[in-house]
C-alpha cells in the first residue's frame, strides 16, 4: 500500500512519514482512523521496524498521529488543513538602483588608499591564534581590550577622560542610539540642531522620543532656544557640525554644559562624528573633554576613519549611567563580531590607525584644497562655508534657481549634487540663505570628476 | 614672554596656542584684551609669521580669541572656564566574575569541531578579491548574495517559501527585535510563552510593548490564553519551546495561524532558534512554511549553529511588512560587516555550513545520549522531559529541596545548574512541577564534567 523505494536518495523511514502525512492533511486517512502498528506495517513493507518507528515519531511529534497506550496510533483531525508545498519562489535579483556618474554625497570615502594588506595580515593573526574563545559569546559591551585600546585614543586625540568600563561598542551610530533610549528611559525629550544628522533624528523619532528643533548661530546651537524647549537631552555635534561645519567655540560649549548642570537627569550627546578631518591646526578638543559633572554621552565611530563597512561605533557613557546601562541593556550580546573587534584592537594598538588617518588627512586636504580653489573661480558661487574640515563644503550660490531645482536637473545629467534643504529635519523657521545653498561632498571624487561636475553646475 | 622651545617634539604653532589658551582661561589675559598682531608676534618670538597665524587661528576657532576685522585679536571672556586637564585615568582590569568549574548552562556550545581552516580560508579569500566595495556602505538588510543564501538554506531545511527580498540581516536577534518593534509601531502588546526566552522578553519591556504571559500546555502556547489576552503579536518557538522544549503539533499550528487571520493587524514572531538539533526524526517544519496569510515573521539565527560570536541573525518579513520596514528602518546601515556577510556567504554556498551542522548534530546527540543515560540510572531523578533536541534537558527532582536551594548550593561547590524558575517571565499562576524542576544543559561539557556534576547532585 505505501510505494516506498529503496533506490531513491530520500530515506525509507522519509517515504512512510511523507505518505502518511500527505493522506492524513488531504482527509484519505481521516480523524481517529487507526494506523497499522509498527510490527505489521514493517513486516508488510518489508523494512526494519525501527524504519517505521522512526516515519511514526516524526508523525507523532508533528501532530499528525496521536498514540493511545495499548490501543495503537490514531489520525489526529486535520481537517482543512492546507499543507502542500507552495511552488518555490525563485530569486529575483533587484535592479541596482541607478548610480549617478558623478556623486558629491558627502557620505562617500576614498578606499583606494585603505592598507588591505595590514588588516588582512592581522584577520590572518587573529584567526591563527585557534582560541577557542574567538568563537564564543563575548561581554556585552566590548572586549576589554578594543575598549582600553579606544579609551587611549580617546584621550590623546580627543581630550576625553574616561575609563574602558564607561565605552560601549556597539554596530554603528543608530544602534547605540537605541540603546541609549532604553537606558534613558521612554518618551524623552531631546533637542536637535537644524539642519542635522537626520539618521540620528529618525532614530530618535522611532523610538518615540519627542525631537525639538533648535535654530544655531555661528557658534552652533542656540541656548536660549535649549533654555526654550527645555528638553531632557541635547543631541549635538559641537567640534564640526553636519552639515553646516560650525565648530562650536569654548564659551558656548560651556553654556550648554552649564545648561546641563541645572539638573541632574540632563545629558547631552556628543556625537564626534569626524573630528578626525581637520585640515588647518589640530583638532578642537571634544565637549566630554570639558565635562566635570558627568552630563556628556560621548558618541564616536570608525565608519568614516577606517571604512562604514566595518560597523564599529562606540560611546562612553558618564558613571553615573552605568548601572542603567547594566540593568537595561547588560544582557545584550554585543552586536560587534569577536574577530572583528580583535583585529581593530590591533589595527589601533599596532599604530597602524594612526597612520591610516595621517595618510588619508593629507588625502583628504589635497581634495578640499583642490575644489576649494576649483569652486573659488566660479562666478555662481556666492559664499563657501563649511571648508577646512571633513568632506564636504557648503555652497551659497548666485542663481536664479533654487538649490532643490539644480539638485534635479543635475540628477538629469547624471549628477548627483545636494541642496542643505535635504538635510533640514523639518522646515526651517528662518529659512534664510537655506535655498539657495548645495551641500558637495568630495570625499569619493577625483579631481577630474569634481571638475566635470562643477562644469556642468557652471551650465545650469 | 612666550617660552618657546624649538627641541620640543611639540610643534611650536602648538606651544604658542598652548601658553595663550591657558593665561585666557585662567584670566591672566583678561576679557576684551588686544593680543599682538601675528606679525608682531612672530618677529617677538623670532618664527615665522605663518606658525603664529595657525596659532591664531585654532583659537578662533575653539573660540578663545575673536577677531575684528581692521583692529585685531581679542580675548574672549573665560571666566569661570575650568580647562585645566584632569589627571588622567588608569585603566583597571576588572576582575573577571568568578566562573563555575563545571557550568550546565543552556547556552554553552561546544567549538573544539568549529572549521578554523575553512573560515580561515574564506576570509583570506575575502580579503584577498581586494574589491573596494567591500568596505563601502553595503544595502542595509544585507548583502544580497547572503539574504539568497538564507532563503535557499530556509527553503530546504525549514519548508520556508521565502525571497530574499524579505530577509532582513542583522546582528542579532534582540537588535532584530527591536527593529520590529520600530516596523509594527509603538506600544503594541505582545503575547508571550511562559517559561521564555528572558532577553526577547526584556527587549520588548525595554522597547515599550506591553506583555502577556500565557501558559503552555503539552502542545504549546494555550490558544485561549492568547484569546483572551487579544494582543497584536505572539512571540513564540514551535519547533522547540526554550525551555520546555515543547514541539507544537501542526493543529496547534493551525490554530495559531487562525487566530492571527481574524485580523490583519494581528502578527506571529516565529523564533526558530535551535529548530538544526534533533537527534529522532528530522526537522518539525517551520510555522512560517504553514503560513498562507502572511502573518508570521520568521527569526532565526546563526549564533547556535555556528557560534555566538559571528552576530548574525536574520529575519523573514511577511511581503505587506516591507513597505514599512523601507519606511521606518531603511536607512539603518547593516549591522553586520560586510566581509563576515561574505565568509558566511561562501561557508553557506560552498556546503561547509550543512557539513557542519550534521558534524555537530552528531556530537550534540553524543553527548545528549551519555547524558540522558546518565541521569536515567539517578534515583534523585522523577521525570525528565525536553529530550532529543537542543543542548538541555528539564528534569524534575525527587527531593525535599526545592530546585531553587539547589542551585544556591551547588554553586556553593563550584557547579552551576539552572532552575526552571529562573526562566519565567514572572510568577507563573500554574507553578506545579516548576519549583522541582532543574534546566541542565549539556552542550558545552565532556562527559566527565556531566558525570562529576550529577555526583554532586546525588549527594544533595
Amino acid at each position: 500500500m505505501i510505494p516506498i523505494d529503496s533506490s531513491l536518495k530520500k530515506p525509507l523511514y522519509e517515504q512512510i512519514y511523507d505518505y502518511i502525512r500527505l493522506h492524513i492533511a488531504d482527509g484519505k486517512i481521516s480523524y481517529l482512523e487507526k494506523l497499522p502498528s509498527t510490527r505489521f506495517l514493517a513486516r508488510h513493507l518489508q523494512v526494519s521496524r525501527s524504519t517505521v518507528e522512526l516515519a511514526y515519531a516524526q508523525l507523532l511529534s508533528e501532530g499528525y498521529l496521536e498514540s493511545k497506550p495499548g490501543c495503537g496510533y490514531f489520525a489526529n483531525d486535520m481537517t482543512g488543513l492546507y499543507l502542500e508545498r507552495q511552488k518555490r519562489h525563485t530569486a529575483v535579483f533587484p535592479k541596482e538602483p541607478k548610480a549617478f556618474r558623478i556623486d558629491f554625497s558627502p557620505e562617500e570615502n576614498e578606499y583606494a588608499h585603505f592598507p588591505y594588506n595590514v588588516w588582512r595580515k592581522l584577520s590572518k593573526e587573529v584567526l591563527f591564534e585557534n582560541d577557542p574563545t574567538l568563537f564564543s559569546a563575548g561581554p556585552a559591551a566590548g572586549e576589554w581590550e578594543l575598549r582600553a585600546a579606544i579609551c587611549d585614543y580617546l584621550y590623546h586625540a580627543r581630550g576625553a577622560n574616561v575609563f574602558a568600563e564607561q565605552i560601549v561598542v556597539g554596530a554603528g551610530n543608530e544602534y547605540l542610539l537605541m540603546l541609549l533610549t532604553q537606558i534613558l528611559g521612554s518618551g524623552k525629550r531631546v533637542a536637535m540642531e537644524n539642519p542635522t544628522y537626520l539618521k540620528a533624528y529618525q532614530t530618535f523619532l522611532n523610538m518615540d522620543y519627542k525631537v525639538c528643533l533648535a535654530n544655531m548661530d555661528k557658534d552652533g546651537i542656540c541656548i536660549d532656544e535649549v533654555e526654550w524647549a527645555d528638553p531632557d537631552l541635547v543631541y549635538t555635534m559641537p567640534s564640526h557640525q553636519f552639515p553646516t561645519g560650525i565648530v562650536m567655540p569654548v564659551k558656548r560649549r560651556m553654556e550648554l554644559l552649564k545648561w546641563a548642570a541645572q539638573k541632574r537627569s540632563r545629558y547631552i550627546i556628543e556625537d564626534d562624528h569626524d573630528s578626525e578631518f581637520r585640515y588647518k591646526g589640530k583638532p578642537v578638543p571634544s565637549l566630554q573633554s570639558y565635562d566635570r559633572k558627568g552630563a556628556v554621552i560621548y558618541l564616536g565611530t570608525f565608519s568614516k576613519s577606517i571604512s562604514p563597512a566595518i560597523r564599529v561605533s562606540y560611546m562612553a557613557l558618564p558613571k553615573r549611567l552605568l548601572g542603567a546601562y547594566q540593568e537595561k541593556c547588560g544582557f545584550y550580546a554585543s552586536t560587534v563580531p569577536k574577530e572583528q573587534q580583535r583585529v581593530l584592537t590591533a589595527f589601533l594598538r599596532q599604530g597602524y590607525f594612526e597612520r591610516y588617518l595621517n595618510k588619508m588627512r593629507g588625502v583628504y586636504k589635497g581634495k578640499h584644497d583642490a575644489f576649494l580653489a576649483m569652486l573659488k573661480k566660479e562666478r555662481w558661487v556666492k559664499k563657501i562655508s563649511g571648508d577646512y574640515a571633513g568632506m564636504h563644503l557648503l555652497v551659497e550660490i548666485n542663481l536664479k534657481k533654487h538649490a532643490s531645482e539644480i539638485v534635479e536637473e543635475m540628477k538629469r545629467a547624471g549628477v548627483r549634487v545636494y541642496a542643505l534643504e535635504e538635510y533640514m529635519a523639518r522646515e526651517a523657521i528662518n529659512k534664510k540663505g537655506v535655498e539657495n545653498t548645495l551641500l558637495l561632498g568630495y570625499g569619493g571624487l577625483s579631481e577630474k570628476e569634481m571638475a566635470e561636475g562643477i562644469r556642468h553646475l557652471r551650465e545650469m
